[in-house]
């Protein structure tokens, strides 16, 4: 099945919002097995929006429009979308009697052009918004061209991600004609693409027409997207799983985690499981390590505290750092580097500490501490060690890999510490 | 001028690449005047292309494409274009030189398939690209349809806006029939949109067709962007700045900085300017705090170190808050926030010290405390206070309204110092 998006609103076009909708969709839809072959974002007018009706239902059987579903009068989509089927407005009254009692609970008068929110064009199937007042429509019937199928989302991305996922997926995959499609993902850190490549190696055996492997480059690591194609249910998991199972043989220490996972979210679950507690001690990194460990609800759990030593004399006095080792061999050091670790985890009183001390750039570096370089310390009641890394991109991103790398090296420590004692 | 923006590549239909070119190139050319009618994303095909450049120049004079401008197969844009055209390409040796010495300082050989990247169709002018190889491309003529005016960059958003920037901004702006557009930007925080507009009240003596003010919010505060008309330089910028003035005394204390300033920036520069330096202690931001002013190269001028108290013993141990109080008030609390405040900034030794304690939800919350509360907390040697608010967003965002707070609460007391010592 074939799709086009019409994205539609004026601040897609003045550049004040980035159309992440349209990834969100593009991603979703594709995953499904349905190939979008466009996108398109337009203004909120009349005319502009049928001549892309017009040319999607020439290519495409399936549209999916976001945007323009508001109370307002710039709000346009919902009248000419049924203008352009030939179908008259009506007001839906239960859908009118949520709205009000959405003002109602809010202790706040409804404004009259509210009122148009409950209207639906004869012969369009609701969509339950749960999460705000604009519901979105479902359309389908046949013309010259074929079958048209329409869903009209709002341009809120968390209503129109929520429409999507409860009411419009699970229309489409009712559907006969929609290609059987199966993904997994596995998720790596701390390896780039070019090296995953080389250690995965060669997997002719396993790959052809039918069973894909893509390399998806981001910012937290490269993902692994094994994709199966037009085979039946129970046969498609089997090869998948059976690929799988080949990369984690060959590339298992890299692989964090699966789908939608974060490694801040997998580490946290590990930690828990295992009763651990984690201080962090951040130079280079500001205090980065502690807001991701901190993005997770329940972190307070295993997550205790850092000190973020940025100045030297903060590095000596909280966390006990030898003024001589910091002279004599600088902050972007080895034993800097495992006295912090050491230090946190013994003046905050966890389990496990970790630190980062670096040059994030873009000035301060020198040829033998070039911008990039970081320690990344580790220290637990039985272990204490560093790694250095030389990364290469600017300061932001710089410091999210330095975190990143703290964060991978807790997580492989407490996997080594399996294997060792099982 | 109107302008259609044709962005290509598989990868913004299948949702892995996000089209933030779109959004800048729409700003940039909002701001110049252009009025941006269209943005297409379309696959790396030569029909696709085709097709989209007749819709657009049947529309527009003005083209911008970006993507497929790299030396793989899968990047078709200059054929296309130039075949489009019926423009014959040659190799420009210049650039061919210039493309081989990029590789011979990696030391690598340079692939046969990247002489792709100095072929130049005939008639079109070469647009350097400062940071890779991929040049764009720049091309007027005339048709049936009027003037055809075309600008092909590459995908790589880096690349993209510095060529942009140096090359196509500056043919745009040397042509009379672009509209003379001024834009000044203010930025504002600590109030909401609803609020802000109550505060600046009637603007008619100010506002025409010539001169508008558009409240734009975003997670850091609402920007106020005056966008002045048709008119000439000098009276346009006596206009603006005739508004701004009325802005600034009716809502001085919101703006903290104009254009593409941030926060953490403009305290970085406050601080330096002064001599002083700051500590955070924070509970519910995990860190962010820190993060943020580590965003700034040269922050350690000013920056010297937090302490990440999200367990209640860190609280108790390295920030000296009283036992009792965390008993009696709990940690979300006036005497809580305090304390920390003033705890770090003796443990670390800088002239301020800021803190938050709150609950970033999504679980935590009570009915006396509910998700969204925070205490921010400030000390310096003089002042000692902390302010309670209550926010409604999620986890994520909480954290960073936190943090904007407590940013911006040493902005204030700074301006405020000096309003008493002038």
């Amino acid at each position: 099945m074939r799709a086009h998006l019409l994205t539609i609103g004026d601040e897609l076009l003045i550049g004040q919002t980035t159309n992440t909708n349209a990834a969100w969709l593009g991603e979703r839809l594709s995953l499904m097995g349905v190939r979008v072959d466009r996108v398109v974002a337009m203004p909120d007018e009349d005319e502009a929006i049928r001549a892309e009706l017009d040319r999607a239902y020439a290519e495409a059987p399936l549209v999916v429009t976001t945007g323009g579903l508001g109370p307002t009068h710039d709000d346009v989509t919902k009248t000419v979308v049924a203008d352009y089927f030939e179908r008259p407005l009506h007001t839906d009254e239960e859908l009118l009697a949520r709205v009000r009692r959405y003002y109602e609970r809010r202790d706040r008068d409804m404004p009259e052009e509210v009122a148009t929110l409950a209207q639906v064009p004869e012969g369009f199937a609701l969509l339950e918004n749960p999460v705000g007042t604009a519901a979105g429509l479902w359309y389908a019937d046949t013309n010259d061209h074929g079958e048209r199928l329409l869903a009209v989302l709002p341009g809120v991305p968390q209503e129109m991600k929520s429409i999507f996922s409860a009411a419009v997926q699970p229309r489409l995959e009712a559907r006969a004609d929609l290609q059987d499609v199966k993904h997994r993902t596995l998720l790596t850190t701390g390896i780039g693409e070019s090296d995953l490549q080389a250690t995965i190696g060669d997997l002719s055996p396993w790959l052809d027409d039918h069973l894909h492997l893509a390399y998806l480059p981001s910012t937290s690591g490269v993902r692994l997207r094994i994709t199966a194609h037009g085979t039946n249910s129970e046969d498609a998991r089997a090869r998948i799983d059976s690929l799988e199972a080949v990369l984690r043989e060959r590339a298992g220490r890299y692989i964090f985690g699966t789908g939608d996972d974060t490694l801040e979210g997998v580490l946290g679950t590990m930690l828990r499981e295992r009763g651990l507690t984690v201080a962090t001690a951040e130079s280079a990194t500001g205090g980065l390590i502690g807001h991701r460990l901190t993005n997770e609800s329940g972190s307070s759990d295993y997550y205790l505290g850092s000190v973020v030593s940025y100045a030297n004399t903060v590095k000596v006095h909280q966390l006990g750092v030898s003024a001589h080792d910091l002279r004599e061999h600088g902050a972007v050091s080895e034993p800097v580097a495992r006295q912090m670790a050491r230090g946190v985890r013994s003046a905050i009183g966890a389990d496990i500490g970790v630190s980062t001390t670096g040059i994030a750039g873009p000035t301060g570096g020198t040829e033998e501490k070039p911008v990039g370089t970081v320690w990344v310390g580790y220290a637990d009641a039985e272990t204490e060690h560093a790694r250095r890394l030389h990364l290469t991109q600017d300061r932001h991103l710089n410091k999210e890999l330095f975190a990143t790398s703290a964060l991978d090296m807790i997580r492989r420590q407490l996997r080594r510490k399996e294997a060792n004692n099982p």
